[in-house]
């Protein structure tokens, strides 16, 4: 056994002839169940445990956890006590907070939310609060409101559902490296300074009171681990979820969020890298357009012979922006019909009169005034599409090294697995079209969404999981990208449409001027 | 290894080609010169770790401890700083604190202090200190004031040697197991309540923070276990001080304090019994006279043929009262001299002048009014000297039960521990005269002083000892003192002077009446 678990157990009451202590008595009880040794008690479960097993006539529930090999009971309620025993999984993403509350005995997700990281408010990329953290009262502060909202959101949670945060004995928390350090307290400095070394890698377990988290006090925080600074818990949850350690053959995840990040292996290796970690990728993926929600557009058609576009916005209301994967889809589909050349460049005689020039800079009308929810033209500059270009060559760039690192290429992946909650909406055959991704069978393609709070969800529901963690902490080489001659002649490549080489994509067939 | 220790270690510097995260350099280092498994870090050594990584230029002192098999990392420093890593051996008495600061790398002990435990207000004994804890209020205030005074004395004793309480990174407290409660903020409420049931038997360590004690935060704290409700920690520390556990002979260990505790055995098996176990103690040993102090009369000598009396105080000033010590010396003395007969009764023909008769009763003048510093007579009443009798006969009944529960009498026994600050101050002549411990020859006696506080400071010096602890815990049998017919017999017995079988004490030739 190993993580988190309920028992339940009945003792034998104290007498005369058997004046065992109270915990020693109910450590005597697990052990003969469970096997094994020492079992710790905690202070606070000591603290109440005579009134407990007296009210209870010694029929107990035991929340236990094992934390690196060592077994302890972090709480002892009556066995019949009619509250739940309560687990919480956390997404701590950069951006967006989300949590599922989750019953310990059977295993059932009670609810969800999700909520703004109040760290944005400092600043929304990690750069920002890595240097504001820099201040003692900064850092404090940083920590503060991350562990404040938790609570305060957790607590919500909890009581929509009728019930209490002070009855979460559990919970797992999944997040990049950066975020798991502002989340403890953990001094983030050196992630960002050469040579990029974390405060600790191999996190484990801590309690809530000690976390500054307003859960029961004894309850056990389990902090997914970090392969390096720019390769977090996250995204060893969404392995997890995913389960290419446990395949035979060898597939890939990517994590398309904040930062591009690529897992490449199966039961016996895998190999990561990360999107940050080269100067090509600055400015990458994240920064596309605007983030979603209502009046972003998120899908773009343009009709092949009529040349009408249509447009899809969320909530379908006015459109106000245009998000990633609506930047994708609009890349796809002007370079499907000769708007954008091979170069990634608006071609002016198949644009017509949606051409704008501001600035000096070619720009691309996609609404009108007249149907925009701004009242005013929504355009798109050259200098956006070029963004979009360097990002998704860049992204093709970093599947491509992974792959080649190991012999294999692209073209031979069975599994090609898109997690994160931009990845969800992303339309593969437009990513294939611009070359952002390989040109696999569609079938190929798996999303899997927010992998980050189904991992940690996963281990609440079956803490056999941390050997799993532990298995692919151990099993994942991270790679970093060396931006070399190699990379930079991959990614000049790939800056194409779809690629220089259209044998890779033999099922992108775009507009040819004849 | 087990319990503490002090470990230099130097990491290799990481680099971009050796970018393990500070925390799990640490533990790798610590692995390869340790041997064993996992380390786990605390989170306050986590937070400290990059700056005292980076400032020691990767050269750096562990404060390690080994808790039931969980290594663990308490604290990080320079290995060139100059500041102790100070250890607190505690001996937590219930009237009296005694604390001594040791430095943990070379085991030096800096000083010692003693304070009064401040429960001492609420009530002088345990007894009324368990019924105040049962209100919250009054269980938190118990609590309060014994971490508080100690965190007080302890910066004190820091102070007066040049160094900080926050340089204490791990404590051993030894205390009777109300007091160990108490200390731990733990419900001593079943303890005194049959079937007597401790909250905990196996405590093991706990974090100063979490404690309320103002060491270092992550100091560990161990706290000695206790065999059950009556015999606790601090005789556990004495047992490994006097080393009956290490012998191969049987010998015994006998701590006059506020109870009499006992303990008997040798390498392979030991058998203990305390005297509050049985209702012929109450209002035992404890209470003879008053506590030592100034003034205090603490040894008597009677001239033989004069019939003068030579009184001695504790700092030689005019006698105000007489402690436990003088009345067995006292005792033993009119007992010699024919002023007190075999049954433990005042002679009025040998005391003369002595007697007085109040209320009925009889008392005799130890001091008259000229020399006494109170102005007054001090008189002892017939009714002390039976409160003696009685103390001293269940004293020798415990000594013969247990050696006979193993089938062997107290006159095989070559080795006798006499322990506690009371016990040191015991004279055995008058002891064995008045029959209260057994007519051995006097090297056989051996007083070893405050047993608890120096088995404290033996594992704060050798925390191999920690397994020594658990061996001693696991191979001592409690027995529980049965006041059945055969005790009551023995007791009755011994409420002889010197006992009813003279033969028992050869070497004791009072006077008699011809």
């Amino acid at each position: 056994m190993t993580g988190f678990w309920v028992q339940d157990v009945e003792l034998s009451p104290p007498s005369l002839k058997d004046n065992t202590a109270d915990a020693d008595r109910l450590v005597q009880a697990l052990k003969s169940r469970l096997g094994g040794d020492a079992v710790a008690v905690e202070l606070e479960v000591l603290r109440q445990l005579p009134e407990v097993l007296r009210s209870a006539d010694y029929h107990v529930r035991c929340v236990l956890y094992d934390d690196q090999g060592r077994r302890g009971i972090s709480a002892v309620v009556p066995a019949d006590d009619s509250r739940a025993i309560l687990g919480l999984a956390v997404d701590l993403g950069t951006t967006r907070v989300v949590i599922r509350l989750l019953d310990m005995t059977d295993g059932k997700a009670l609810g969800e939310t999700s909520f703004d990281n109040p760290q944005i408010a400092i600043g929304p990329d990690i750069l920002t609060r890595i240097h504001y953290a820099d201040t003692p009262e900064g850092f404090e502060h940083l920590n503060r409101v991350i562990t404040n909202e938790l609570s305060n959101h957790a607590e919500a949670l909890c009581v929509s559902v009728g019930r209490s945060a002070s009855d979460i004995y559990m919970a797992a928390v999944a997040g990049n490296t950066a975020m798991t350090h502002l989340f403890l307290k953990l001094n983030p400095r050196w992630i960002i300074r050469e040579p990029y070394i974390p405060v600790v890698n191999r996190i484990g377990m801590f309690q809530a009171g000690t976390l500054g988290i307003r859960f029961h006090p004894s309850a056990r925080v389990f902090v997914f681990p970090n392969i390096g600074s720019y390769f977090g818990g996250d995204l060893i949850a969404g392995i997890l979820y995913a389960g290419l350690h446990r395949r035979e053959e060898t597939s890939i995840l990517v994590d398309v969020g904040t930062n591009a990040e690529v897992v490449l292996g199966n039961k016996d290796w895998m190999i990561a890298c990360a999107g940050a970690a080269g100067p090509a990728l600055e400015g990458g993926a994240a920064r596309m357009g605007m983030m979603a929600g209502p009046g972003v557009i998120d899908r773009v058609t343009i009709h092949p012979e009529t040349l009408q576009w249509e447009i899809h916005t969320i909530e379908n209301l006015p459109p106000v922006g245009i998000c990633g994967s609506g930047l994708i889809d609009l890349a796809a589909q002007l370079f499907m019909h000769g708007m954008l050349d091979v170069r990634g460049k608006l071609a002016p005689d198949r644009c017509a009169e949606r051409i704008r020039t501001k600035d000096g800079l070619q720009h691309l009308v996609v609404v009108n005034c007249r149907i925009s929810g701004t009242g005013e033209e929504l355009t798109i500059s050259q200098a956006d599409i070029d963004s979009l270009i360097r990002s998704k060559a860049a992204m093709y760039t970093i599947l491509e090294t992974l792959t080649a690192s190991v012999g294999i290429t692209l073209r031979e992946l069975t599994r090609f697995y898109v997690a994160g909650t931009f990845g969800a909406f992303i339309n593969p055959v437009s990513a294939i079209t611009i070359g952002m991704i390989p040109d696999l069978k569609l079938e190929c393609y798996q999303t899997i969404g927010n992998s980050s709070l189904e991992g940690a969800a996963r281990l609440i529901q079956d803490s056999q999981c941390i050997a799993e963690i532990d298995h692919i902490r151990d099993s994942i080489t991270y790679m970093e990208l060396n931006v070399n001659q190699e990379f930079m002649n991959r990614f000049s490549a790939a800056k194409f449409l779809p690629h220089t080489e259209p044998a890779l994509f033999p099922s992108v067939r775009p507009y040819r001027t004849s």
